[in-house]
C-alpha cells in the first residue's frame, strides 16, 4: 500500500504539526508517514531527544522524504510557534484554565477556516511520556483531545497525529461519505432488464414444473420476484446471473452429482457445453 | 497518556477485527492497541506468520491485555468470517466487481446500525505487503477506503484499524463535537460583571488624564470597551484581570523599568504590597 506517486497530486499544505521534546526517531517517522498520508508537510521539532537530522526517523517515514526533508528544528516552543495565528494542543487530561477544548473534528474544520482565511495555524504534541506541560498548554489558543474508551486511553504521538491529519483531509472534503473510487457503475438495472431476467427464470422453472399446484402460482411468483428485485442488481450482474440461468437450463450435467472424475488435465479444452 | 483505570467503564463491544495472514508481531500489538483506545475488543487473525501468541505483540499492545488475551486464531479466513452477517474489506486500490465502496465515516455508521440491530459484524485487514487477495476481498459484503493523499497512499495496518476503530467509536456518539472533559464553565461572565471591570479600568485610567482630548473621549470608551468586550471573558478571567488592573492602579513599582535588582532571596517573603 505504500509509495509516491509523481502523476497524482501531492497535497502539502495545511497546519504545522509540532512536536515538543520527542524521544524516539521512530515515532517522528510515523509521524511523518501519518501526516503525509493526510495530505499535511510542515514538521517541527522542539528540541528532539536524538539530535535531527535521524536515520530512525528517516526508515519509519516509509517515504515521506517531503515531510523529512522539510522538518525545521527549534530550541523553545516559543519559537516554534512565534510566526503562527493560531495553536492548538493535544492532551487526553483535563487542565486547569481558561481553554476551549474542542473534538478533533470540530479543531480540524476549525483549521480548515483559518487556513481558507490565510491564517498560519498549528497543532502541538507532547513528549512520549508525559505529554505537554501547562506552560506548554498555555502557549496554546485552544485545547483539542480524543474521545478515547474512558478505560483505556493510550494513544501514541503518531496515532495521534494520524487522527489529526485524517480529520484535516476530510475537513477539505466536499461530501465525507466520498471515496477516492468507486465501482464504474452501481446504478440498479433498469426495470426492463429485471423483467428480462424474470422471465428467462420463471420459463426454465415452468418448463421443469416448478410452479405447483395452480393456486399458489401467483404466491410463488410473488415471492420470487421479491426475492429477485431486493438486492437491486445491476445490469452487470444481472447479466452474470442469465448466464447462471442459461448454464443450468441448458446444460446437463457431465457427472452425477458428488462423483466429479479426478481432472488428468485432458479436459481443459472442453467448452463446457458438450452436456 | 496510557494505562488502565478499573474504575471507568471499559468499552468493549462491537465489530470484530480480522487481520489476514500478518506478518508482524509488533503490528499485531499496535492494532490491539488502536482497537482498545475506542472500544473494540474482538481480534480474529487468519494464520499468522509467526504464530500466537506472540511476545512482541503483547509488548506493543501497551496493555490491551484484554485484546491480546481475547485474540483467535483461524486457518482460514471462510472460518474467520463464518459466524458474521457482515463484513467489509478494508483495501487502496480499486477492484474489479460489484461491491459497493463505502468511507469510513459511512462504513462505521452501517456497521453500527448493524450492532444496534444484533447482527455480528468484522473488519478485514491485509498482509502488511499486498493487503487481501481479489478472493478475500470477494468473500466481504462491501469495501472500505480511506481517503488519502493521492500522491501518497501508505497506511499501515495499525493506521487503518486505528482509524476504522476512532470511526467506530465517534458512529456512538450523540454529538461529533463532544469532548470526554470541559473546562468547567466558558459561559461569559454576565454584563454586570463585565461592567463593573470597566468601570474600574476607566475609573483608573482616567485618575492619569487617559482621557483626553475631551472631544474624543466618547469614540475612546467605545473603542476600548469594544476590546474588552469581543473576547467574551468568563467570570474567573475578570477576576484575574481585575487583579491585574488593582496592582497597576494601587501600587508603585518597586524598581525602575529594565533595573530589575539580582534576586538575593531575600525578598520571598515579599507580599508585593509594600509599593
Amino acid at each position: 500500500m505504500a509509495g509516491t506517486n509523481s502523476e497524482r497530486e501531492l497535497l502539502a499544505e495545511g497546519p504545522a504539526i509540532i512536536l515538543v521534546e520527542p524521544q524516539l526517531g521512530e515515532n517522528i517517522g510515523m509521524v511523518a508517514r501519518a501526516m503525509a498520508n493526510f495530505g499535511l508537510a510542515e514538521l517541527r521539532l522542539v528540541n528532539p531527544r536524538d539530535g535531527w537530522p535521524s536515520e530512525k526517523a528517516q526508515a519509519a517515514a516509509a517515504k515521506a522524504d517531503h515531510v523529512i526533508e522539510g522538518t525545521k528544528v527549534y530550541e523553545t516552543l516559543d519559537e516554534a510557534v512565534s510566526d503562527l495565528n493560531f495553536v492548538f494542543a493535544t492532551t487526553a487530561r483535563q487542565r486547569d484554565g481558561f481553554k476551549h477544548v474542542r473534538s478533533p473534528v470540530t479543531a480540524a474544520s476549525m483549521l480548515r477556516e483559518r487556513f481558507n482565511a490565510a491564517e498560519k495555524t498549528g497543532i502541538l504534541f507532547g513528549r512520549e511520556r508525559w505529554g505537554l506541560t501547562n506552560e506548554e498548554v498555555a502557549l496554546a489558543d485552544e485545547i483539542v483531545t480524543f474521545p478515547v474508551n474512558p478505560a483505556f486511553a493510550s494513544l501514541n504521538i503518531a496515532q495521534a497525529v494520524l487522527l489529526m491529519s485524517y480529520e484535516w483531509m476530510k475537513s477539505g472534503m466536499e461530501d465525507i461519505a466520498a471515496t477516492p473510487f468507486q465501482v464504474v457503475d452501481q446504478k440498479p438495472a433498469t426495470k426492463q432488464q429485471l423483467f428480462g431476467f424474470f422471465n428467462q427464470i420463471e420459463e426454465a422453472l415452468d418448463a421443469r414444473n416448478y410452479f405447483h399446484p395452480p393456486t399458489k402460482v401467483p404466491k410463488m411468483i410473488d415471492n420470487l420476484r421479491a426475492v429477485l428485485s431486493r438486492p437491486g442488481f445491476t445490469e452487470p450482474e444481472i447479466s452474470v446471473l442469465r448466464g447462471v440461468i442459461t448454464s443450468l437450463d441448458q446444460f446437463q450435467r457431465r457427472w452425477p452429482k458428488g462423483k466429479k472424475p479426478v481432472d488428468t488435465g485432458e479436459g481443459k479444452a472442453d467448452d463446457g457445453a458438450d452436456g
